[in-house]
């Protein structure tokens, strides 16, 4: 690691979450200041952090050409596998250094720092130096073969409380021939982007809820049941994640009802799921049975399929 | 039920989640419009639901004196237990009909349709009529004594995406001495609703990591210890709530490590926790041993009291 470069951090800041003194949105000339600011320590690299303690801070610059960012939500691609000199990526990226430590953030639930270049998508970039854009969380990373054919690990990045754009502008506000100040709202407005994420929220839980119930809230796992005083309680899990970038499709095909555990094993990937239903444990290599199956809920192999062709490698990598 | 005097739900309407054509903010003369329109169907009842399938909606109308709106959240209290004539609380409140509807929402994860009366708080209601003002999830429900000394069942709702803020004022502007016409940050500004609300998750995950740490990730129930491919994962489950209304202080001895499995089940209420720490599955009476200790964190019994004193009743009366 580069922990000569690094400035030391302050007595009360233990790199984790807000610097204190640094608002959202404060700009710096360079990298070299965004150093002594504590905001995104090492100089070069755009990943700050260790596999075991998790990601303090990133900066999205546009140095990969697979990046994507949407303001609120950004996709991150992983660091490693190029050629310093031409940029191109020439190898695999591991699951090593700041691509573990941004996989452990997701573990963790500690926010992450997100910095902005002036290199970086030019509708939520600054245009000149770097902007800190407050804290996000990770909530999904997972491999795929890149545009080069070498693998990279990706990382889904969700803005904490997306109500606070980093431009300024109130995410909340009317898109488009509205006005952002606080009226009453009479009649029949155009739809916001909140609204129709809320219409997917909606619409997702009614797909779920049909899963659920067709497997009486067990886990299709291990048959668990969790019971609640009015009734059992089971978690969706979409397997083929719903929305940009893996443009799942929200239909009971693409959901499994699972316990919150394996829930959560499967979102990280450590239970693979063969197309003939075989659940593996790749933490332990374990065989843990045959996927339980229900009248009118047919799980689709294409999307188990999708699954494990982009949640297994960090098992082969494992550093434990 | 009032089966009788509901009007019935339109083709593609199963009644939960927006109801088409009616937007957020729509304000209605009176009930029996708010009926017609499928936002609230009953016409006097406050909740609108069944145990089996959840709440379809709720009127949030100032009728209980304990009732608490903080416009993006919102504590509400059950039905029941009252003088028809006096509206004096003269009896328990009861986990049934619709205080078991708003239960399972919570297990359900499908949102709830809020409706704001004239009666109700100051700040957040409209002067007159009722105003549909969205989708709200159920997060967390217990019981209490309330100010007449006989059980009452309170809700948590939370707004889904709480940048649309009901009265058209987006959430993210900055509340005081700013504007809320999008503009470039520049220099200090005063901290908005949204940064306190960030600065308490990134110190809460703080506190919750050091115990997570303290236990290796295992669970304090059942010793099970979750990989994923760069370390372990485990839940800090806060036994007092932090913040309003359980203001629970964010500190280790308020924190449980714990596998989401039986987190879910303690926060529901399921598992209770006596003060020797023995462990109580209140499902099935089962003993599951004793909470397992680590060095370092000691969980202090007043917390794990509080818990048991407002999250035990449902199992007492539990239809099932």
């Amino acid at each position: 690691m580069q922990a000569n470069t690094l400035p030391a951090a302050s007595h009360d800041f233990d790199g984790f979450g807000a610097v204190p003194g640094i608002e959202v949105g404060r700009v710096f000339v360079n990298r070299q200041a965004l150093a002594r600011a504590q905001v995104h320590r090492p100089l070069q690299a755009g990943i700050c952090g260790t596999g075991k303690r998790g990601a303090e801070s990133i900066v999205v610059s546009g140095g990969y050409e697979d990046d994507q960012d949407d303001g609120g939500a950004i996709v991150y691609t992983g660091q490693g596998g190029r050629n310093p000199d031409t940029g191109l990526q020439v190898d695999d990226q591991e699951l090593t250094r700041g691509n573990a430590a941004l996989a452990t953030s997701m573990a963790t639930g500690i926010p992450v720092r997100v910095v902005r270049g002036w290199m970086g998508d030019r509708q939520h970039s600054p245009t000149t130096g770097y902007r800190y854009d407050g804290l996000f969380r990770v909530v999904d990373y997972w491999h795929e073969t890149g545009r080069s054919n070498f693998r990279i690990w990706r990382y889904r990045l969700v803005q904490l409380e997306s109500a606070e754009a980093p431009n300024g502008a109130p995410a909340g506000a009317v898109p488009t021939g509205g006005t952002t100040t606080a009226v009453e709202p009479t009649g029949q407005v155009a739809p916001t982007r909140t609204e129709a994420m809320v219409q997917r929220i909606v619409r997702s839980t009614r797909v779920a809820n049909f899963v659920k119930r067709a497997h009486d809230f067990t886990c299709q796992v291990c048959g668990t049941q969790l019971r609640t005083p009015t009734g059992s309680y089971a978690e969706a899990a979409h397997i083929r994640g719903l929305g940009a970038p893996h443009n799942g499709p929200d239909v009971a095909g693409n959901v499994l009802c699972l316990c919150p555990n394996h829930h959560t094993l499967f979102d990280f990937g450590t239970l693979a799921i063969a197309d003939d239903l075989t659940i593996t444990d790749r933490a332990t290599g374990a065989d843990l049975g045959t996927l339980r199956e229900a009248a009118g809920h047919h799980v689709d192999p294409a999307h188990l399929s999708y699954h494990r062709d982009h949640y297994s490698e960090g098992w082969k990598h494992a550093q434990d």
